[in-house]
């Protein structure tokens, strides 16, 4: 069949017929249900995919990029489904894309351990690889709070970050090459297993790049030296601005820690009776501050920091005297997502940035933007690096809440921009906060950007709609995202 | 005047008259000497400019670089020219460059003691901003050797590294923000202030671009806190190879050295009649390994390190028990340069990178093929990176000794890529290894490269002729970068 403009026109039926020859059935999920499971990722953003695939292999990979190619299909790589801005959800302003599920490509290719470095596929969970490495006294350093299920590949496509990213730099800083699979149907490998390959740097620009350049198919990255020892202090404070302020204090000291976190009362209550770690509930605000290193050097970052919260006014301030009460403070921090369902049945789990001086405002800022829209909010916040997670609580059963909701969003970015911050800590832009990269870059910085888009994948149809806006401030797609009834 | 294509053309007579209206008498060169002079950097690599300038404010270089495009002359951003690759020699296919010198931008804008950066032009020499700093506990962590003249815009046009990059990362990672005058004439802010600002990571992929997108006009980098104790090792080996081993040995140690040098017996005959550090003259090569941290840290890894030393054969072994004993060893080992002169007019000096655990190996062929050749060789040792750096001792006077130097060159890069290493440690690419990118990427990797650079300067103005080799193989320019008696 040829279109009007000569080209060969493959429709859906043989488009998906041609997939499922490469994918075979067991890779293919074209039916209501599966369409409907893949509609979106952790964000509440959500739209229907022409398909679903999982390819099995790396070649598989490619014929399917180079049918998309063929069919002018376009295609959204896909994680876990993590995060945050929508990054996996498929949109196209024309036809709907295929979903490139990579979870299948799940393996640890090969670890290093003289020269501190592994190759992995995207599938492979972030927490399964420090796992697999422990054995060498290695890990890996980025730890985002979905560790569990979160993919490599997918920390690779958003940089992410993690509760240890504070001492140690988000992902782009643990990635020593990325091997792309390019909207060519081209594998292109990008970096080496030493740094410094000579011209451009573009594996630091795909680190990052939000599947828009197309698939990670493989990554080398560095592995870290276990801490010979950790120190993990909690300490309550009377109120939240208290608790910021220790933070300041306690990141200017000469121990930098390996992770800061911040939660607050409404946070402490939903995970203590899950955790059972002792988290003081009589506290507005609970610090954890943990140190790695040699026994001396944690001793002096927890006294440091102690210190610091005293000075401060912390109402109580404790040393995680074992192994096992360290684990359950982390399992409680780490649960907060988890243990919203007892309070209300969804939520939206915001994802912004204040330098560390403004932590103490824009938290009481987004107090009052919660007040203001009578949302409830929780908040957890990567304190040390100045990154907030306000959760906003809600029932979409609630008529009209879902205005609020998102005019709540939107006025806790732009409180953020406004105190100086950026747009996203460790989740992307995604569809979420496409349309406002306009508010951090001019006109001619998103025309450069999109000019470096294009030349990593001229065809465009790399996860199309994504992290930036087009050019005549388009609102495609965002109305649809999130029509009435369609929660899955 | 009108070209053939219609564009209206400017002479050379009319571009030189209205650059001088620009920057002033006092801010152009376009006189014989002046040519003369900023024809080279540190490579022996040489062109001669169409002129040089040296604008004194940012809207200078922005009417420079407008100019630049209004006549179609192509231009060459230099720092302090103390390159090794040629990045910063004045060469294009079709007309002489205009050197940019951007010695004159040298403000430190803005130290933000708090937020740990600082806001800089591009000439500020590496070293001051270190001292500025240092009142505020404070230091600029990428310290190349010459980083008394290097300026902090070179550093970020070749992703610098340093002595202690071995524990801190590359410039790269130490670079939040860019402001890049384009090409296009427009001033570009790449990154911010604080990490993530969402979208592309533009910022990385300009640090290492060697001013192929235009020039660097202001950064805004991290600052480090001052350790609180520093502690240096020097040791001395029957070998090269055994002290290559010891580097193996201390880098999988639980403690990361700041710094891990290596300098065989040729480089401290050379240096130690002038810094008087002591190092052993009877060992064939010594290493300095230097701690940094909290005192007990600082001693566990110096005492670590000891014991690796020892262990494999260090026939000295020795603590520097002073600052002062450790800034004389410090500046025995960034003199080496500088301490040529006394063996040989002329040297060539390398820069390539090993896995650690090729680093014998390496160092045995280099001082192979430099005997093959008939050449004196020196080898300092970034050690604990595998980046070495041999100084190939020659007198040009010497007929045919060029050959073998570019020989023996290439010899060196060839070994070093057969190990599983890469073409460049810290100085790029330039001219030198233009031609050996192919060696290290494919056709289709090169070409995502230039369709990147081409998105990034659609004019090919910037910095024409470096990094990326032509599609076609090019051997323009090399053959008369290097002609007979043109030397400065």
């Amino acid at each position: 069949m040829l279109r009007e403009d000569g080209e060969a026109f493959v429709d859906d039926a043989t488009f998906l017929e041609r997939l499922e020859r490469i994918v075979g059935p067991e890779g293919l999920r074209a039916g209501r249900l599966g369409r409907a499971l893949y509609r979106r990722d952790a964000s509440f953003l959500n739209a229907e995919p022409l398909a679903v695939c999982a390819p099995a292999t790396v070649a598989q990979a490619q014929q399917v990029v180079r049918l998309c190619r063929e069919a002018s299909v376009p295609f959204t790589p896909r994680g876990a489904g993590t995060g945050l801005a929508g990054g996996a959800v498929p949109v196209a302003p024309e036809r709907a894309p295929l979903v490139v599920a990579l979870g299948r490509l799940d393996r640890i290719i090969h670890i290093d351990p003289e020269h501190r470095r592994a190759w992995v596929q995207p599938g492979v969970p972030n927490a399964r690889l420090s796992e697999r490495a422990a054995p060498y006294g290695l890990r890996f350093a980025p730890d985002p709070a979905s560790q569990i299920a979160a993919t490599l590949g997918g920390n690779v496509a958003t940089n992410a970050g993690g509760i240890h990213c504070l001492s140690e730099g988000v992902t782009s800083a643990h990635v020593l090459a990325v091997e792309l699979l390019g909207a060519d149907g081209e594998l292109h490998l990008l970096g080496g297993d030493l740094p410094e390959q000579g011209g451009l740097d573009l594996r630091g620009l795909a680190v990052g790049s939000e599947g828009t350049f197309g698939l990670v198919t493989k990554a080398c990255v560095r592995l870290q030296p276990l801490p010979p020892q950790t120190r993990t202090l909690l300490a309550g404070f009377p109120s939240a601005v208290a608790a910021a302020r220790a933070v300041s204090r306690i990141v200017t000291g000469d121990t930098l820690p390996a992770a800061l976190e911040l939660m607050d009362r409404e946070a402490v209550e939903l995970v203590e009776p899950y955790a059972r770690a002792g988290y003081p509930m009589d506290a507005e605000a609970v610090l954890l501050a943990e140190f790695e290193g040699l026994p001396a050097e944690v001793a002096h970052g927890a006294e440091a920091a102690s210190e610091a919260c005293t000075a401060e006014g912390a109402t109580s301030v404790e040393i995680a005297r074992t192994a096992e009460h360290r684990t359950k403070l982390w399992k409680g921090r780490k649960g907060v997502a988890g243990a919203i369902a007892k309070r209300a049945p969804d939520f939206y789990l915001h994802d912004v940035v204040v330098p560390r001086s403004g932590l103490a405002d824009m938290l009481a800022g987004v107090l009052e933007i919660a007040a203001d829209e009578e949302l409830l909010v929780i908040n957890v916040v990567h304190a040390g690096d100045g990154n907030l997670h306000p959760f906003l609580l809600f029932d979409r059963e609630d008529p009209g809440v879902l205005d609020r909701v998102l005019r709540a969003g939107h006025r806790i970015v732009e409180t953020a921009l406004a105190a100086g911050g950026v747009l996203t800590g460790e989740h992307g832009v995604g569809i979420e906060k496409r349309d406002l990269l306009g508010d951090v870059y001019s006109e001619d910085d998103l025309a450069v950007q999109r000019a470096v888009r294009d030349a990593m994948d001229p065809s465009g149809l790399a996860n199309p709609g994504k992290v930036l806006p087009s050019p005549q401030g388009c609102a495609e797609g965002t109305q649809r995202l999130v029509p009435e009834g369609t929660w899955v």
